[in-house]
């Protein structure tokens, strides 16, 4: 089963890693405590989404960015293929209909 | 502040929606109560990422095609653009070592 927490644990490590800065810094900035920072990074325990939002300003990235990059992670470990969801014109238009209204019904879904 | 938990709601009750499903199918089929998946789908309560993944595959969506719904719908709260990250060949090397070992670093900010 993919866990989420643990992908964003490790989308969050690498961020602050690559900032070269330590979870003594960057709990201090988010106002959490460094055993609490430490065990999100881990994937141990469920960031709450008031943390997330609070350790991505800490980190300076947008929130939306890191879930970008946990999306592609999580894609990659169920094997799913994440194509663009924009309907081409040469699409009949039942077809089209049907993934106008229900875009994510069978999405991804060979 | 951006609320994770209320764009993964958002996001689960439409595709349930688009299913035509009610929430005591969806429930059963997750294996969750009634009223914990209807306080999901508010927003009102954090989904762990056992039950996430268990409600993911109730609706027969893979989670990481709800990620990216989540991922846009956070992008246009916060005002950033979602451009692909990938490193043109024409970019400086100190310029692409940079974007390659550290994506996340200032990524969507102006």
């Amino acid at each position: 089963m993919v866990l989420l927490r643990r992908e964003i644990g490790d989308v969050l490590r690498d961020a602050r890693q690559r900032q070269g800065r330590t979870l003594r810094e960057v709990s201090s900035a988010a106002r959490v405590s460094l055993g609490y920072l430490s065990e999100v990074e881990r994937g141990q325990k469920e960031a709450s989404s008031e943390l997330l939002s609070s350790i991505c300003g800490a980190l300076d990235v947008p929130m939306s960015i890191v879930l970008r990059e946990v999306t592609e992670r999580v894609a990659l470990s169920e094997g799913t293929d994440l194509q663009p969801l924009s309907v081409p014109d040469t699409v009949p238009v039942d077809l089209a209909d049907g993934m106008a209204s229900g875009g994510l019904v069978g999405a991804g879904v060979p």
